[in-house]
């Protein structure tokens, strides 16, 4: 809880991550077999490494640490969602299979905490109908709050027919899909690189925003929200970019594709993003520096479309929580971004 | 000129496309040649190909037509550049030749009309030493304004160390390099195709800025700028959407490297931005959808960085001029971007 002008407002945050036994011994296999890539190298850095002992604590921690972390920021609810790139890394009958058990164990640790915490299913794209099952699964019997999927998968991007089904299952149970970033594929890592092969520009400082916005304009081009109308998507970190873009996206559109007639989407991208789209604050929280972002995204996109979230463990909730305190909107417009938006793409009851 | 609270204001463009017929010939023979690849077919659309007339006339002319039009919009100075990527896709050999005839030519049409036009040279990346060579008599011989350089030459940045004799020539000559946008490596060029192949985020809508942004921070991240710390570079299309992403770039790169002590750049990435950077207004010119996003980039880039181009006759000058007329800044503050600004980066005369 927190309060805005003297009165009490619900926080729930939306991207709030964690770690499960059975991915540390999924990714602890993996690790050891010595595949390079930068999804990889965060992995073994943050799950098992020493060095990276300060998150991995708050990461695997579902109760006391990090219930008494929420109560000090004054968040409510945190939807709990699954380190990137969840199960997007291994084999799909693997992926699939641990996608179901991951699942089951965090409709578990929601019904330990029903008030505190909600949760965002995994599934394995890499099969496609397997997953397709598992969203009506996390949804109507498991009643978790939506999906958190981690951008490509093998290189393959969710505009593909051959994730239609995932799409179709996620649009008909009502599951908005939270496009969490993870770096691109391993054939374009090397643009992250310096000259010596060193990484210095992958996961959140380039690769994660390049990634995911590139995956965002996908689904927009390839007239994925034609066939899926009803479909929300999530995306984190201000949007990834794309409020800055919408002009030029739609101008360049109309011109360089619908009037030559090559356009696959029938409307405008910004259209989709306004429409199918939402945005959180993720990952951008430094209340002084964060508060020209925020407010020009409330300009673009309107206060229906952002939501509260922290990155938890990676960056401060208690920093995300001040740059929406220190919000120049109306009460009306921080309880939008603080719940309201929250309570509906993410079917939680409210208070 | 253009009136400005009814006081005249000098109006300097600074991304204003041209091509020669030396570029003409030389881009025939490797059109005819049937290489695919998303540069080469916009060089085909809009160069050799009828549906293109209408860029094609406006790009060749150099007299009467472009004056007049320049005129009509308020444009007092044009700074001509050659349409991207210019000579970046030919054997280094063939480019470093032309270079040379095309920076004579465009000598030469400055000296036709000294009080209309300036002009960046052009020089062949993938011949460095020749480079170096040609930006040192461009700028103290031909007495043009600046540098511009398409993005990656066959798929290397200007941080690899071979194209430091460029970097190094640019910095003792002034010469201030235009970063413009061309489209990212062939293969990298898969993301920006649908699942069947077609091209969907080729070029404006998305391949240039996901490039051209990408340079940037190889740059910052490199630490080109220790090296070179007076050296200029110019991103047209409102910063490429850097300033959107400052806070995370400086937060990530102080967390994810300074402090690991694998940074290779002394500095945060805010830092290099706003001191060796200038953005432009090219691309983004539309009098309403823009003004939030130019009063955005002021706030974080500061009016002494910001300069009018209007990427004519890919995009209208006459709106790129209403979005400056109407931008809610001061009078001083719309000098700066006008022409003060440019005057000083690409060492224009006052009028």
């Amino acid at each position: 809880m927190i309060h805005i002008e003297g009165k009490p407002c619900r926080l729930i945050a939306t991207e709030e991550h964690y770690v499960a036994r059975e991915l540390l011994e999924a990714t602890g296999r993996i690790v050891s077999a010595g595949w390079q890539d930068l999804d990889l190298a965060d992995t073994r850095f943050f799950l098992h490494d020493p060095r990276g002992r300060a998150w991995f604590e708050p990461l695997v921690d579902l109760e006391e640490g990090r219930l008494r972390m929420m109560d000090e920021a004054g968040v409510d609810v945190a939807i709990l969602s699954l380190m990137a790139p969840g199960v997007q890394f291994f084999e799909p009958e693997t992926a699939a299979s641990l996608a179901v058990t991951l699942n089951d164990h965090l409709a578990e640790t929601i019904r330990r905490h029903p008030t505190r915490y909600g949760g965002l299913a995994v599934v394995a794209p890499q099969a496609p109908e397997r997953a397709a099952k598992e969203i009506e699964r996390a949804m109507r019997t498991l009643k978790l709050n939506g999906l958190v999927i981690n951008s490509h998968t093998g290189g393959e991007y969710l505009d593909h027919p051959k994730f239609w089904p995932i799409l179709e299952a996620a649009e008909a149970t009502g599951a908005a899909i939270y496009l969490h970033p993870r770096n691109p594929p391993p054939n374009v890592q090397r643009l992250l690189e310096a000259p010596d092969g060193r990484p210095v520009l992958g996961s959140g400082i380039w690769g994660f925003q390049m990634e995911t916005s590139l995956h965002a304009l996908r689904l927009i081009v390839c007239g994925v929200f034609d066939r899926f109308p009803k479909l929300k998507v999530v995306l984190g970190h201000m949007g990834e970019g794309l409020p800055y873009w919408l002009y030029r996206l739609d101008y360049m559109y109309e011109r360089g594709y619908r009037k030559q007639g090559t356009g696959l989407a029938k409307r405008l991208p910004s259209e989709y993003v306004r429409d199918n789209f939402f945005i959180t604050i993720s990952g951008m929280n430094d209340h002084r520096f964060s508060q020209p972002t925020l407010a020009y995204c409330h300009s673009i996109v309107g206060p229906d479309r952002i939501l509260f979230a922290s990155d938890h463990p990676f960056q401060s909730t208690q920093a995300a929580v001040d740059v929406l305190r220190n919000a120049p909107f109306s009460r009306q417009d921080i309880e939008q971004i603080a719940h309201r938006n929250s309570e509906s793409v993410f079917h939680m009851a409210p208070a």
